[in-house]
């Protein structure tokens, strides 16, 4: 954990912040804070800077925060991620989190399984994308969108949810690689066994032009963050 | 699973592939397959082509395989990483074998905690590498080395290790970014917390350039997909 991740009720009327729970063993036990020692602190949603120890028992840990440096510049990109399977989703949240992803809409696919989207991940999502801000020092979660319908999604939703930038879609066959980023970028990303041929053409009518992350298959949260390395060029 | 994954021990005198245990329930139960299907397959180290099931019975898995075509190019990068936590050498060694990494050294650092070396995860790498393989569809695992001493690595063994190739140093300080890929590259990854600073004095003395992957500290397995994707292209 590279930031102390501070919510709005963690405050108390006089600005001090109370932790308790697992942020107090973890300041406890890993971080092994003491009275009057500082740390690397932000409000979720808000601004970052640093928070010094005024209490720290088993019950509380109380801190007086001074926060005023903007949290760490954004990619300028947004996901369109095929549902992963749960075991990838838990390490995909945390990981779109870290890489500073505006949205992520997780969208159904032919080759999606429907009980996919009765995992119980889906429940923590909130929880993981705390994990990537903690990691990446952020205090900006992505905004989270699940949708059960792809072809409505495509046709009625995606232009009001992405009015601007390029559109990508990552396919294996493209002939193009990555493009040099130029403004916002809205990346699709399908499910292992990728995109079928209506759900390519779909995407294709609707904007998307189909770029390739090389000859390897990778697992989604490989695939997303190499992604985000080649676009950050 | 992209790639059946075969080795010197599954062929029997004729060329028949016969495979038992793990791969033989992952035939039947996730490929579903059944006589005369076929699938893609590549033997370790070598050749990729297809399989086609010969026989399939609770015991084993026949299959006669062409295999003609040379595995995926690789991006010739080769890691230089401060030895993970094994939650995180778990995630990292699946995924380096799918990129195509070359060779990888793990290694100690100042911030690094000894008892990661005696980690159970190193006994299985072979087997995590192999997963990144199937992955991937490649069949060329990674060299992996371990070394326990991270100044005599640097002096008396670098050079011949890494004869060629653009040495970078991945250190959020830096003020410049991965720069295009010039041929072989060898790219150093320090641990939570980073590298120490003798540690970075050690590494530029032998002709590593510092350069940043963005100002968020990044999981070792999310920086690593970060980075050769910045590389790629």
């Amino acid at each position: 954990m590279n930031l102390l991740l501070l919510r709005d009720e963690d405050f108390l009327p006089d600005g001090t912040v109370r932790l308790t729970g697992r942020r107090l063993a973890h300041a406890r036990d890993v971080l092994r804070l003491a009275e009057g020692d500082g740390v690397r602190a932000g409000r979720l949603r808000g601004l970052m800077g640093e928070a010094v120890v005024q209490r720290l028992t088993g019950e509380e840990l109380l801190l007086r925060v001074q926060l005023s440096e903007p949290p760490p510049p954004r990619p300028g990109v947004d996901l369109l991620l095929a549902m992963p399977r749960p075991k990838a989703l838990r390490k995909v949240l945390p990981a779109v989190a870290s890489l500073g992803v505006d949205r992520i809409v997780l969208c159904n696919a032919a080759r999606v399984e429907k009980s996919y989207f009765s995992s119980k991940v889906l429940d923590e999502a909130f929880e993981l994308f705390c994990e990537g801000l903690e990691q990446a020092r952020d205090t900006t979660p992505p905004e989270l969108h699940v949708r059960e319908r792809f072809r409505p999604f495509v046709e009625d939703e995606l232009d009001a949810m992405f009015p601007l930038g390029t559109r990508l879609l990552a396919h294996p066959s493209a002939e193009s690689g990555m493009p040099r980023r130029d403004g916002r970028m809205v990346l699709a990303v399908g499910p292992e066994g990728g995109w079928v041929p209506f759900e390519v053409e779909l995407l294709k009518g609707h904007g998307f032009t189909a770029v390739s992350l090389g000859p390897r298959p990778l697992r989604v949260e490989v695939a997303v963050a190499y992604a985000l390395g080649a676009l950050a060029r």
